[in-house]
């Protein structure tokens, strides 16, 4: 193939009219052309390279990678490092293995990172752990190309054993380490870093991310739909705050601190998380133009999904240079963004209508190990007319939670939720095998009646269910455990599932099916009255305990802040 | 160590105060102080990673590898990576092996590559060469860091199996491979970078080293005593012309072009060749000055010798960062970057008067093994009143050669020199135990009387000598062959020379005694009416048969464009 195009050329962030030829999927000249009036370019659009992401973990598009491709090239998007943290949770290396495999079906660079942490604590029931040994095996896989987050941060502070052998193993083997430390600063950071952990996505605020980046750590701007940094960390009067520092020591020209103010200052771009409702309108091209609206430079914000992360983690690709593979997308200009086509190794895989591959269908082993449940499971027992309880108290869009109490009235030696208070019950119920389920009660939702269940609950991804009456509750698990794994929502007016078979947490459909399936949910969890903007997001992550201050695994309530579980029930 | 003062942060380019704790040769801690008006810093100036070279032959210094260190810590520098070609081509391996030994003896950063092309060609005697075999055992080594320039590059791009061995050899070992590649384009460039030789120094003009780094290269900008392409490389007008030719595609907006005309786009500054004389005067130091004096953006100059080549080369430095080798300069200002001290693992090496460490004598084994001449050894004889002869035409400053032709008088049989043609005798002594004399004549050196003679001569390092007549000839390289390898000017008025003992290249002097011994030299040369700036170096590269176009070995006077030897005389 031989055509002239213009071409962004992120080595030397310029322009410029190129002849390219593009052999067995490489890049094989790139000659620039001297442009006359009689020039004619080939190509309408500007050639640039393709985008990589460079930290997500695709179960949380709940579709398999081969369907994230068939989304991602759309959006521009070439090549992703994907986390198989969640289905590391669930199914081990076996939920590794089969991420690589699918990702091989279709013409997408697939490159994977070995799960550090699975599981996340030992306070609740996971699907299976990674060992030291796990650790060696996946890195030696050339599909492998570092060690995945490090999120035991306190382990890594306080010289864990079984940490450090990972971390080792990780230096040994020559791969970069992928870091996660929100918030670690001072002589914590340096213990961190001194372990060679070379990234961060976790920073949520610049001088965060300055104080990482001043320690020689990589910093991953974080633009997904679970978390939003890039307005923090680019933000300009914070930048232009600290090099109005430097007046103590007035040796920076004026007009030197004007150029530094639309440096991007840090690394790369990544999405960390994706879901699918926020996949079908954008990826990378997104937050590259959010970036430049934000007044970062827009080659170097090209640069931070491209060679940036090429450079990083070793991968082919990053710039349209002689010798690389030939992953390009052209667009109609750095200013709007818009993908026209997309290819992947000298193939276009989107024509601008069309995607122009398929995926088949996985075979799917049932993954959820749990008996169907009766409302008595969800019951919790008083012996009086009213009990104190502790409740979880959850906001819209954080992680964190605070400790509440309330007051709940009692029926039949039964505790009931109070909607009057906003008092909700939530339950995990174990899938793998045992009978575990752990009660407690949830203030945040404003849910009026009915139940949502879902078995995507991190990071052990049993199955979260929060509710009005147990009734609806266990009819919602009972819908999850019957669609082996998924999302329901249920109630004495409507009820609707998205089942999701693969380990619970991906769909066999693609994102357009899985996005419209969720809007649905999520009009009818809304009409149950539930505030949240995002009420299954929000209740995957009531079961993350190493998140304080309150939340709930399958053997209880999880006091995060004391680590250890405490009474639901005060008296 | 603890104290306070200003840091240059090259990783985010920022200057501000920090508090410095050091601990066993490491950055242990580097916390930012707020500053209060109480706030007292305790280093006066501000504190900048130590300068890395990271492309230089030591033994054109003519010192040995600890005696470079005394000097180069004075100018800020705290490591280099050494290609030890010139003691290659001399002894071979065991050369090498005595400059890495030789360099333990100093605290100061000492990394080698591997020299690659050793002998330069088959037409010529040389004291060694290396094959693959040999790569492959200095690559092993600890203090090797890559392969050193490949300047064979017809060789590359004709697919040459000893040097693609050589190649693979060096990407089998992960570490990287410099390349040498003057004026090399197009396909051929293409076929040159395919072999993952990733940097090149040889740039002379702007659109040459563009192209290499669109080809994906990083380019070391060369500002060394024999070759400075500073100037072209980072010329503003080529670089505005080229981002102006980007008009046809309008989407750069001008304050983005404004802001890249002070970014330097290329990776390094190093070196190369660093004469004593230049040497006394600065060194990377200079070269930053040089460079922000040219308008690039000084902290980006500064990063291409602190965190650019340690991150290329995966050296234990370049930046201040906590984990970090301890090495720092302390500098007065960015404007006037004079060097108060240096520290190097946390220990002061120059405090800004004296150097700190002392270094032994180098026991000497003579590397010249040849016999003393006599004036018959440099006759060239001729039948007749008069003859023809090919003629070397050097220019000052310059290794390219002309071929030129001159009509010589005969006395009795012997073919005289002429100082009205400016047409004097040039010679190569074989200096490896065989008894090789080659005889012609040359053109530029404008000698008047008297000889000069040299056991630098590039690549094998044979003696070279220039002169009037026969008698000087045979004296001065007769001192050359006394001292054990030197330079020596030899004249009825006055004679004198510099012994270089050490492989015939390097001085067991400092930098000081080598320079001054030099400068006594060059002004002897000049007074027997050499208008050559730079005689010795000039005289050096007449035996360079790589570079065109007449050139003279041990052998024989050699056509560079033919690539064949050619004889003198022309009847």
């Amino acid at each position: 193939m031989i055509f002239s195009a213009y071409i962004l050329d992120v080595l030397t962030e310029s322009i410029y009219p190129a002849r390219i030829t593009i052999e067995d999927g490489v890049f094989k000249e790139i000659s620039p052309i001297n442009m006359t009036d009689e020039t004619k370019i080939d190509v309408e659009g500007l050639l640039v390279p393709g985008f990589i992401d460079s930290h997500i973990h695709i179960e949380s598009s709940m579709i398999t990678p081969a369907q994230f491709a068939r989304i991602a090239v759309r959006h521009g998007t070439t090549a992703a490092v994907c986390d198989p943290h969640e289905i590391a949770n669930v199914c081990g290396i076996e939920g590794i293995e089969f991420m690589i495999e699918n990702s091989k079906e279709v013409p997408f660079n697939f490159y994977f990172t070995a799960p550090s942490c699975v599981p996340a604590t030992a306070f609740e029931t996971s699907g299976a752990s990674l060992d030291a040994s796990d650790i060696e095996y996946l890195l030696e896989k050339d599909e492998v190309v570092g060690l995945a987050e490090m999120m035991n941060f306190p382990g890594v502070i306080d010289g864990d054993e079984e940490v450090l052998r990972k971390l080792e193993i990780a230096r040994n083997s020559g791969k970069p380490i992928d870091g996660h430390a929100p918030l670690v600063t001072g002589r914590d950071l340096d213990k961190y870093v001194a372990q060679h952990i070379v990234t961060d996505h976790e920073c949520s605020n610049f001088h965060e991310a300055l104080e990482k980046k001043q320690k020689g750590m990589k910093i991953m701007v974080r633009d997904g739909s679970s978390a939003k940094n890039m307005e923090a960390l680019f933000d300009f009067s914070e930048k232009l705050n600290h090099l109005k520092k430097q007046d103590g020591f007035s040796i920076i020209p004026t007009e030197i601190i004007e150029r530094r103010l639309h440096s991007p200052i840090f690394d790369f771009i990544v999405s960390d998380d994706k879901h699918p409702n926020d996949l079908i309108e954008g990826h990378l091209n997104k937050s590259i133009k959010k970036a430049a609206n934000l007044g970062i430079d827009v080659i170097q914000a090209i640069e931070m999904v491209t060679i940036n992360p090429a450079t990083h983690f070793g991968l082919d690709g990053g710039a349209i240079v002689t010798g690389s593979k030939a992953d390009f997308v052209i667009i109609d200009s750095l200013h709007d963004l818009n993908v026209l086509k997309t290819y992947i190794g000298g193939e276009c895989v989107f024509d601008g209508e069309n995607v122009l591959f398929d995926v088949g269908e996985v075979s799917v082993k049932n993954s959820i190990n749990a008996s169907r449940k009766s409302a008595d499971d969800f019951e919790m027992f008083f012996d009086g007319d009213e009990c104190e309880v502790n409740v979880i108290e959850c906001f819209n869009g954080e992680l964190l939670t605070q400790k509440a109490t309330a007051k709940l009235k009692c029926k039949d030696g039964k505790v009931s939720s109070d909607i009057y208070q906003d008092v909700l019950k939530i339950a995990v119920v174990e899938r793998y095998g045992g009978e575990n389920v752990a009660n407690g009660f949830i203030k945040g939702f404003n849910l009026k009646k009915g139940a949502i269940a879902s078995s995507v609950a991190h990071d052990s991804h049993n199955i979260i269910v929060v509710g009005y009456d147990s009734e609806m509750m266990a009819e919602a698990v009972n819908a999850v455990i019957d669609n082996k794994g998924g999302i329901a929502v249920v109630s004495e007016d409507f009820s609707d599932s998205l089942s999701l078979p693969i380990a619970g947490l991906m769909s066999n459909e693609d994102a357009y099916v899985v996005s419209e399936k969720l809007d649905t949910l999520h009009r009818m969890t809304k009409a149950l009255g539930c505030t949240l903007d995002a009420p299954f997001m929000t209740m995957a992550f009531m079961a993350l305990l190493v998140i304080p201050s309150l939340k709930i695994s399958d053997k209880g309530l999880f006091d995060g802040d004391a680590f250890e579980f405490i009474d639901v029930i005060r008296n």
